[in-house]
């Protein structure tokens, strides 16, 4: 699934590194884009603001003019990583949330492949999470009412026909492009026959509504709880894994613990007509601004954001380069049990870049 | 916490077998109950349908007399495990969320413990999921509607004050009397800021109001997602871990791969005046019928089940026998490695029982 890169005459790029480890790993992700230019449009980069850095700042986590921008100016963009408040502040909420709802990137998509010295041996782990990015219980309608029993909190799960089949149909595009056309409907029908229901016969219904090409993906299922148990234990038998928001987020967490590091595992949240590239790591207060966040899973983002372009070439050079990168082990940050910095990693594969 | 036990001149136990591997586990826990009936008031035994084998021949998967005879007959109550069928059945539902709502079992209590052959070293992952068991997405109700753009499903998640105050005691008080005091809040308030934030107030509220008796206890958070991470990456970080259902239901199975199997997993399901055992596992229709279930798990949710009415010394025997039963791993089920029967395993456990 590409957007036409033909209509294309250069290529405006949004920057929102956001906050914490965000402002170090996107510039990284940056050099990697300009490293394979010369197979790409003339490329545009705009620095914008968003997250709880801005909001202390403005007032608001994510300023109109950064939603106009990226609207009006912008092919696609790039995402850092966004700091939450340790107690509910009074207007602010998520701007990646936000962010997803507004561009309409209904589906967020995440990679998780495992990292071998041994090139010649399939990765033990090679699975892509397709996760739902616009519902659930990511709608955000929330209430709380005062009761003679105490306060009563509510929120709505919203799963509607409409956006379970579209993410039904990038699941199984991905699943059909790949050797073992394997997919994986995730759901809780158990308990939600109605809303999970809903997601589970939407995605079921895609094939037959698709003029047969879907008909050699095998379809299998997995309630959310023995997902996570089975993806611990046996994480061979995924292949690609699609799931409600909520279930996604999760799973894509549980996946990424299996291969290292979240430091590696980069997304897409995608929809018609724009995709922005994120790391799937959170801001890492701990050890922001000391310059030893790994890069390696922004990187991943931008050539994932080329490829969903159909920048397919300079997407595979990115891609080679991390993976020669990371398989010698030798310039790895300290997530990955090296002593390398960030600077140095993405050095060491813009050097790989060059060559 | 536990329940006086001088009042009672009698232990009448519901047995619940339900469908699949719940019935060649149940009859386990009971030997390994009658085993240390000597240290009980008189026991007696009363078996119970419910599941989807009593669904598909009576049309209702919870007798409303097993309910009734639970409530006014016994003290206690064992459950195996439910099937779910394949796609949604009009008027089935989950006969396990049912009885933990009719009878007020709030707090599902689960503790987590890898088995190791070393027993003077620590064990590398000890932790007790505490999971809130009556609210979240789990009051199931859940809507469908017709739209123009197709169907839409809504499901509404509620966390109240009250709820989240009892489960945030009952985790306070495991966390007491543990050695590390540590208790996690696990939320997802950077999105949820009204459900998860008032579940996460709810529970930092309680030592303030329990007169000091909760100030060694060290509160903790961790977001969900990074909940399930960490507990792959590093599970010895927790110590007891309180949650709203669903996270709950999904962190016991993501704690429950670390140490081997479900198979070995108990629970208790307890409220004010009741408490029902049950393991962590499910029906597990590919093994159903071949006497190869690890009847620990069920065991084990005796024991805890006895523990919890207030009788810990036969509560101790039996968690000892298990330990030395799995420690030297000579007898064991399939999935966690071995070639013995279910019944070999429980003949061993009771063969320890009885020196
Ligand atoms: C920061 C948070 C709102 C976000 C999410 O839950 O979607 C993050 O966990 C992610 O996975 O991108
Ligand atoms: C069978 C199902 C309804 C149940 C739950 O989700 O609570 C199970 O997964 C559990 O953990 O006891």
């Amino acid at each position: 699934r590409s957007m036409a890169t033909s209509a294309r005459s250069s290529l405006t790029i949004g920057l929102i590194p956001a906050d914490g480890i965000g402002r170090e790993v996107i510039p990284a992700a940056k050099e990697a884009i300009l490293a394979v230019q010369s197979e790409l449009p003339p490329v545009k980069f705009i620095d914008l603001l968003a997250g709880w850095d801005t909001f202390t700042r403005t007032g608001t986590a994510l300023p109109s003019e950064t939603v106009q921008i990226l609207k009006d100016e912008c092919d696609c963009a790039l995402f850092g990583s966004v700091s939450s408040p340790s107690r509910k502040v009074a207007g602010y909420s998520s701007p990646i949330v936000a962010l997803r709802k507004e561009l309409d990137l209904y589906a967020n998509i995440r990679p998780v492949v495992s990292v071998s010295a041994d090139t010649t041996a399939p990765p033990a782990v090679d699975l892509i999470v397709v996760r739902e990015n616009t519902e659930c219980l990511y709608v955000k309608e929330e209430t709380l009412t005062q009761t003679e029993r105490g306060k009563e909190a509510r929120a709505t799960r919203l799963i509607t026909e409409r956006a379970s089949t579209r993410i039904g149909k990038i699941a199984f595009e991905l699943a059909k492009a790949r050797p073992r056309k394997l997919l994986h409907i995730i759901h809780k029908s158990n308990v939600l026959s109605v809303t999970d229901g809903l997601f589970r016969e939407s995605v079921r219904a895609v094939p037959a509504a698709s003029d047969g090409q879907f008909d050699q993906v095998d379809i299998q299922e997995q309630l959310v709880d023995s997902a996570v148990y089975r993806l611990f234990r046996e994480p061979e038998i995924f292949d690609v894994m699609v799931a409600p928001n909520l279930y996604g987020d999760i799973i894509s967490d549980a996946a990424a613990a299996l291969v290292g590091s979240l430091g590696v595992i980069p997304s897409i949240n995608a929809g018609d007509d724009f995709v922005m590239g994120e790391p799937v790591h959170g801001s890492a207060p701990d050890i922001a601004g000391k310059g030893i966040a790994n890069p390696i899973a922004s990187i991943r983002s931008a050539a994932l954001m080329l490829r969903h372009l159909g920048y397919t070439s300079p997407a595979d050079k990115i891609d080679e380069a991390v993976n020669e990168t990371l398989a010698p082990a030798q310039v790895l940050t300290a997530d990955l049990g090296g002593k390398s910095s960030t600077s140095q990693v993405t050095a060491h594969v813009m050097g790989l870049l060059q060559k």
